[in-house]
């Protein structure tokens, strides 16, 4: 089993998601960490490369330098992490896909429907794997529910009601905190605030699950911390293509929420529940039944879910191996393996259109948006 | 300590409602039940009376007779429950309190926004107590988080997210199931289905705890199940008069949830989170400190959750306790103590608007609407 | 239907205990309240039960008074309860049963085990019922555990393993605390602190569902506290006549345990668990299979469970309703229908018998000790 | 920063040990996996390691090959896994030891007592770093309690209550399964079933947290299962040697609990308990006061719950990554860091000597039995 090469922009030190990234692709053995570009200050990159023990040559001074030194290699790498600030996913995931690289794109993939619609053009046509990190979607109990749904166990579903609301942006200093005052920022940030943070996660997992796409949205918006330009608390209302309904509550000052995270998927023969700070059970409720407990680990769990576990029953397994999970799905994928529960490009172009047809909705009090990118329609 | 003579109309054998009302009066020994007119059908209403206890010319046949009845006595009911099929409401406690009775009315206290606002003018007439029963508010952390509030110990409200979901209406056969076909038939239940029917306590309850009122709602209103005329599943986004964000989410299709009834309320400087399936804890966390458990019967309670609250620490009182407390407030009040917290005419005057306009604005694909009673306008 | 009429020896103003059986005995309507010798101070005893709405005559200043002056009446009372303090239950259970009353006592039903022997002989010559309050034995759910025991849902029962944990005598103060300290004092007390306060109450719990009987223990006490002379703290390990393996934890040294009242019963196809602070739910896995969530108030529970739950599912009944419960089936014994749900004499008896054995044990350094009444050997 | 060298002997394909480890030594980038006799079949073992890059001269047949081959080398490993059956541990360890190498054992270190103090003379005499493999302490919520109980905040420690019982052996075809039957062989478990496979770690866990040692116990074995030898469930009282009074509880036929290890640590001033299964909150009450949760990654953690934990609060880190905890701690004592939460090898022969102890304690009817080696005594 030789070990794939992988390589990283962006993730610097001190970044909280280069760590993650790290621990996700070194875990379980199944890549080396071969090249990077790991900081917008050359020098600093190269440093920080090194010191992580990646050989001079490829610690590499931008992600031009990267791209241009690895094309030239025999042994390129075979998985390139874009972990990069937002606005410039779209340009280097556009880049490495072209130069025939797979390419692991931290979410958003891009900033406009158009870019993000590029993305996906570009990735069919390279024939490479092009995946974004809704690394949620890889905890076990998530695939469990997923095939759940697939498999029909819940009948044709109803209803899907998903939250992810904390209160880490509530506090009376947050306003002006330069870490979080950013967010908030439409000349940094963005369109959006919490819905594109944290809200686009639940809105892709209810898709995931579901298996189903958003067709439209009608979305509350509000800033409750006083100077805030985007929000920080969102409700939307959706409807998939298969006509399910569902109900998404993002939140950032909901005090006392530490990552509240759940989802729940009401069908015509059963529901089930799951919630990121318990991501080991899933609970499960047939129609006229009790309520079940299903754990991780126990025997006959559908396929991905058994596959994206390494401990025993009722051993915990927790978000830093969620995001180890799409690392194996990579490796899997990128051995030959079909995975089709790796978020790709038409779910990152998919979650940009959603973002910017809430923030329509929001802006037309609450008027019903198509949520598809125009490709999609 | 004489007993207060009460008297209930409706609540007959097999009705649950009945037994509720009854220990809620009894549980406390504060009322003694001395009339009822508890059937539609006279003989049965008055034999069922009699075995319950109530001496033979106070089983009435029907409330008219009641009414004329005990009207001519010396000895006159101090308080009348009137829990009859929802229709009727309006009617009877009208009649009984412009006779000079206190009145408890089940929820709704009438069927339309006129009606509502009529009860309101005949009860500050008479000088009597006209009560609704939204007996939720009378749990003793529910008092506690309203104490709090009122209190300043969360700051400002910014945010309240409440929801009251259940699954007991989703199944297969739930859609001809005659016992609950009905809620969803605008011939029998009216306007709105199951936001009439459970939503609305947990609107009442957000004004409740955050002393504050309904000014306008946004609502998206579906029925998932076939055949089903009335809605099953609605979201209500509001905003009330003090400018406080609120979310709504209520379901009778959400299989596994037995009674979900909860509410969040996030302000300033804190939030607080409860859920009538642990009704016993008051869940709060002050911003930038560690969640607290709050436990009914601890030391340092705010007034009312420690007057309304029988046992010790940790020892849970339930549902059935909560309702007695309405009557525990309700004999206060007649003995002239004031009970701010029972929810008067006036509450159960602008719930009623708030199913009118939920409706209102679910027909017009979510515009937002006056929430407000013209009256309160 | 004809109340049944009650009296109550103790429980006078200020007591906890005097509000639970009155509500106990009020709540469902079953009972009037009609006599009582509620102080040890006749004055204010007969001065309480008057303002309690006793007609002067029955509101007695002694229980010799109330028993020469119950016999002498035609409509004396159906039941008396004896919650006075724990040394003159013996004395008072006695008298009552002798002279023909049915009798619910307060635990422990008396002192010595020789008492204990003494009123089974009583109460069974005299043909009438001798209840004990071991009230958490009504909750529904851990009805339902008893009747999934005998109907042999878990099969055979290997193990049960029981709490009863708080840690509201573990505080800086509570050595000094008047209100705690006698519990430790073995001239108030007795033989046993916290065993003989809380612990016996899941010793009970234990032999309740699994209907079996503690043939022997051997138990570990500790005083963690400076200056108490009897337990706070006690670990009793234990075996059933039927083979059963017990092991009981109480303490009331246990900082953050509220009412830490919990039992688990593990058979050889199934284990069952239930807690006090959510007495709804319980907890069953069978076998190999999934944990399963079941609900008062569902379809398809035992009879008892049914039987003794007054609201719908998800509905919480607590504690006061336990003690309801109690009275639920006093009232339809005394009509005559079998209750084999009610702890009796020999329940009361056995459960002396066991906090002595416990005492004895725990001198010998956890030798093990026949913990059955000669009576049962 | 140059990768440590690590090498592990056992753990070869399909074991669950051998994955546990290499992702808790390769998560965190601190060690390369390079030298490795990986099972009893020489052949296997060589071509395993190879199969996971191993260069193949140091893909060794077995251990004494393994420690000819690195002792040899200047590049040898930094530090050797023990991850062999049981009764190998003591052989390897000192052999690894003497030749100066820093070992990380499986529990059991040993099987004898003598065989422990002899680890603890040979692991002082080298110098080198031995550790055993109690890798529940490294969580960082446990490092937390016990940092909180090192600094007084819950003042004098009067009682620690551990349980760690689980159900997976006690179904109906459990006994006669292989994969369970010898761990209730003595020839092949050695004296002591359930609690020295799971037992050991909750009393290992309860000398971490109160940093105290065990100095008697009493223990009560049973065998629930029939034709079972040795203990399927055991309750241990136990003294630490400052006096801090011990009840452990361990189960392997607790049909229902998943994962049942939970502590709960009571002292003069407060409270703390934690459970496995939701291994990121500790809850903390300090006396008179109201119950808290401590969330992993929240501000103003003690140094060791901070130091390991690597994402923010909330993103729940499960049982992998804190066995990569240890191997944290010991890249960091290799480094030259003091690192006191690492289990070395007197903590070993500790938890030796007490499971000898309460095998003659349960032999002798629970009589209470010095449980430390003698070289502590």
């Amino acid at each position: 089993m030789t070990k794939l090469k992988w390589g990283m922009i962006g993730g610097g030190e001190g970044s909280q998601i280069g760590p993650a990234h790290r621990l996700g692709a070194l875990a379980d053995g199944r890549f080396e960490f071969v090249a990077g570009a790991l900081d917008h200050r050359p020098e600093v990159g190269r440093a920080y490369a090194e010191k992580l023990g990646i050989v001079g040559d490829r610690a590499y001074g931008d992600w031009t330098e990267m791209l241009a030194g690895e094309k030239a290699r025999e042994d390129r790498i075979d998985l390139v992490t874009v972990a990069t600030p937002n606005a410039t996913h779209f340009e280097i995931t556009k880049a490495f896909l072209e130069a025939g690289f797979n390419v692991l794109c931290e979410k958003p993939m891009a900033m406009t429907v158009e870019e993000g619609e590029e993305i996906v053009r570009v990735a069919e046509k390279s024939g490479k794997i092009c995946a974004v990190n809704y690394c949620y979607s890889a905890y076990p109990m998530v695939r469990q529910a997923r095939a759940m749904v697939r498999n029909g166990e819940i009948g044709s579903v109803r209803l899907v009601v998903t939250n992810f609301s904390h209160g880490h942006h509530g506090g009376s200093t947050d306003a002006d905190n330069p870490r979080i005052r950013w967010r908030y920022d439409p000349k940094v940030a963005g369109v959006s605030g919490q819905f594109a943070d944290c809200g686009i996660h639940a809105l892709h997992m209810a898709s995931f699950i579901c298996d189903d796409e958003v067709a439209s949205l009608s979305a509350d918006f509000v800033s409750t911390v006083a100077g805030r330009e985007l929000e920080d608390d969102a409700m939307v209302n959706f409807r998939m293509s298969g006509g399910t309904v569902g109900r998404l509550w993002t939140s950032s000052v909901a005090i006392g929420r530490q990552h509240g995270f759940d989802i729940q998927i009401f069908g015509e023969t059963g529901g089930l529940r799951w919630a990121s700070e318990q991501p080991n059970q899933l609970i499960y409720t047939p129609a006229g039944q009790r309520t079940q407990i299903i754990e991780k680990g126990e025997g006959g769990l559908h396929e991905d879910a058994r596959r994206l576990s390494r401990v025993s029953i009722a051993h915990p397994e927790g978000f830093p191996l969620a995001v180890a999970n799409i690392y194996c799905e990579l490796a899997d994928a990128i051995a030959g393996h079909s995975r089709d529960g790796l978020p790709g490009a038409p779910a990152g172009a998919r979650s940009i259109a959603a973002v910017h047809a809430a923030v329509a909705s929001a802006d037309a009090d609450g008027a019903w948006i198509d949520a598809r990118p125009p490709m999609y329609r």
